[in-house]
């Protein structure tokens, strides 16, 4: 993980231009003056310069030195209106299809733009990968049966610890461990639902969201969600009052797929709204941890004092992705929760729970999340600046403050469908917008995926895409 | 897991006991000839019969050396009949019942007679861990996301070979893994109904089944069982022309909670029928590994040509409980399972994958496997001696040959329930008939948990259990 010399100087002159302290045309330091004052050698900093002019964002002029590309003009404008969906209860039929794209870029020929997943090469596994050879040799064999359906104790303290740590009380005993988020969410969704009800969701909405309603024979009812401020509160109150929803599933944390990010003091509006109704929001917060700001932005169950949130995390996107471990805190469904993961899976894999156990309490997570979080802006503000260079006139894409995915609304009439087929002929993966989407809207849009290694393939790639989304 | 040497030779002695070379009221070998026979020490010899003593095989008599005891008579009658239930489809409400009843037991202050699992000793975790051990240190990080949703390619080749070995042919690419045969059974059967479809179950039925159709919102048919053979063909037959049920959902070989293995000739007549009426087959085959006769009892699925057989197996009885890793060749619904897996949980955990894959590619599970069987052969041996010596008159227990649970029908009137709620106030769980039935029936029956330990603890709960079915 720790970058080579090269690599941390060309990452530090790419946030310089990110932050706007160098601007397109401007004249970088000689070679000279940065060896100085980075105190580094010659041969570092040509390194340096030349990835970085690899990636398009310096370029060497004849006896003159280097300059910022036009390429790193400031990122594309956001979109700006809430989603209008037409408010009616849909029954789903969505799985197959986002089954048959997702399945299709899930190779590593592909340039993964469309992957739900940031880059695997982000995660510390060799640390993982020690702790969880420690973790194999003390293992008692007793220990899965004591905490067979909650979840291994000592991890559920250390998931305690952390919430602890951000201001957020949380019991261990109030933890139902699960294989990965999305199981904890399913879980969640069948503790407090029956087939036939309406669920409320944002409109576009996680398609991992509507499959579950899907399964399960639920109405998805899609309420307008702003790129920027996440669901709006007003939309929400109204569809409660025609709806009767028996639940409400959300990602007030960098929501997939904008990246909206709730105020809290949305959030906790929402929760009062909520609690005032006695409906259960069931809240996914698997991108909690990766904020740019200053601070981890509290989730909505800080604000729940009514037990009826369902908090549901993992380390699937900041740690661990293969480990699948995630987890639920029900609130007042704990046993209802406790009592399907039983019955749907008996327990989570043991072996990565120790292994996540022993690498929480040995210390580390931070750190890693640190620099975790600003290679993923880092990468945003790239592909953000790529899409600005090459995507048609009129391109407007999401700049959230956390996560790895930005929302592509490319001119109205594009058909993101079709782009789809035509960049996985070239061998690039997007995500389509109505596979966000129960009534399948959202038709001129893309999830584009900033989380993977933003190298000459990565760059090529999207240069690709952007020539591909051009009308005619 | 290597036993001692006296420990061993208390087994050989077990054994003898068990198969009626040694008789209640024979004299034991002596010392000074069990010495030579045996090449062993005289404390070995001594240290053995003490074990066989503390375990109330034999009992030494003054100046007149050892004796098998009385409690080593016969083991009980088996019940004979197979069950009749009314035939009536019937909505669940068995989840909370088995959770609680099943949580109740889980701890290691009860003795297991309850539990699910075999004795947490009996399986290779050092070899595990090193296995674990050493795969994490070679994690490719993007191996995880290649198999990501039917699993590592390496696992179902290993998988597939010991099909091949035992005369099945299975391609590695027809397999899908799973979070243990459980969430594999439940992916299968949303694979192939719907709400309000009617689902044939066996009777008793394992309550995982239950607990799965539940949650699906499916009716059960309980089909009558006979406690050897298995399901009744004709009563099946019956119940479809009456049902028309949208899928079987079976455990052809020891099933749970009965121990029956359906006779080859009647899983190829079950198969032959099931196809002329085009319904799936949900096969169940987690003891499929635990067979005590010449070999492995082949599955429903070796006789399946239509592609209707879903095959469901896991690691968890036979290898590694806790590491929570099953498998489904589900034939023509592969695809529809592999969607099911995806929109569910993704994918499983990919730890304990690769530590699979390598301790089968390193080899071992067979020699692992012949011991495993032989012990808990003995285990049963002992078990059903006990129920002989202790419980009331006119009890009854299968005898299966495989697997490691007994069903035990108590005389008629006897309160199962009551039963296990007075055992539990004892530290002693048990499985009560009641969760084994949709309609609640078996009210007189139990099911015993034979795969822990056989010790003076397990010795001694089990007298209690057998005082307090006492009538009156």
């Amino acid at each position: 993980m720790k970058p080579t010399r090269y690599a941390a100087l060309a990452a530090a002159i790419e946030q310089a231009i990110a932050g706007g302290v160098l601007r397109p045309g401007d004249r970088l330091p000689s070679v000279r003056q940065t060896c100085v004052s980075h105190a580094a050698s010659a041969s570092t900093v040509f390194q340096a310069y030349y990835l970085l002019e690899a990636r398009g964002l310096i370029r060497a002029r004849a006896r003159s030195g280097w300059f910022v590309t036009e390429a790193t003009r400031a990122a594309p404008p956001e979109p700006a209106a809430s989603s209008a969906p037409d408010g009616a209860a849909v029954q789903l039929d969505i799985s197959a299809m986002v089954f048959d794209i997702l399945g299709a870029s899930m190779s590593r020929a592909v340039v993964p733009f469309g992957s739900a997943f940031p880059g695997p090469e982000l995660f510390p596994l060799a640390r993982l990968g020690q702790a969880l050879a420690g973790a194999a040799q003390s293992l008692d064999p007793w220990a899965t049966v004591d905490d067979l359906t909650p979840g291994l104790a000592r991890l559920r303290r250390q998931i305690a610890r952390r919430y602890l740590a951000d201001g957020i009380a949380v019991d261990p005993d109030e933890i139902v461990i699960a294989n990965g988020a999305l199981e904890a969410l399913n879980l969640c969704l069948a503790a407090v639902t029956r087939p036939g009800d309406a669920v409320l969701v944002e409109s576009p909405c996680f398609y991992g969201a509507l499959q579950a309603l899907e399964r399960q024979g639920l109405r998805a009812v899609e309420v307008p969600t702003h790129p920027r401020d996440g669901i709006d509160l007003g939309a929400l109150d109204a569809a409660i009052a025609r709806h009767a929803p028996r639940a409400v599933w959300l990602m007030p944390g960098f929501q997939n797929p904008l990246g909206a990010l709730m105020p809290e003091p949305n959030k906790r509006a929402l929760v009062a709204l909520l609690a005032r109704h006695a409906i259960p929001l069931i809240e996914d917060d698997v991108y909690g941890e990766l904020w740019f700001g200053e601070r981890r932005p509290l989730p909505a169950k800080a604000f729940d004092t009514a037990g009826l949130v369902l908090h549901c995390s993992s380390f699937s996107k900041s740690l661990a992705p293969g480990y699948r471990i995630g987890w639920a805190i029900p609130g007042r469904f704990r046993q209802a929760v406790a009592r399907h993961k039983l019955s749907f899976s008996i327990a989570t894999s043991a072996p990565a729970q120790m292994a996540l156990a022993a690498y929480l309490e040995r210390g580390g997570y931070d750190r890693h999340l640190r620099r975790l979080r600003e290679t993923l802006r880092l990468r945003q503000a790239s592909v953000l600046r790529a899409i600005a260079a090459h995507f048609p006139e009129g391109t407007r894409a999401t700049r959230p403050e956390g996560g790895y995915f930005t929302w592509v609304e490319l001119p109205a009439g594009a058909d993101a469908l079709a782009l789809h087929r035509r960049a996985l002929a070239a061998g690039i993966s997007v995500a389509p917008g109505p596979i966000f989407s129960a009534a399948r809207g959202f038709r001129n849009c893309l999830r584009i995926n900033c989380g993977h290694a933003w190298d000459e393939r990565a760059a090529t790639a999207l240069a690709t895409l952007g020539r591909l989304a051009q009308p005619g």
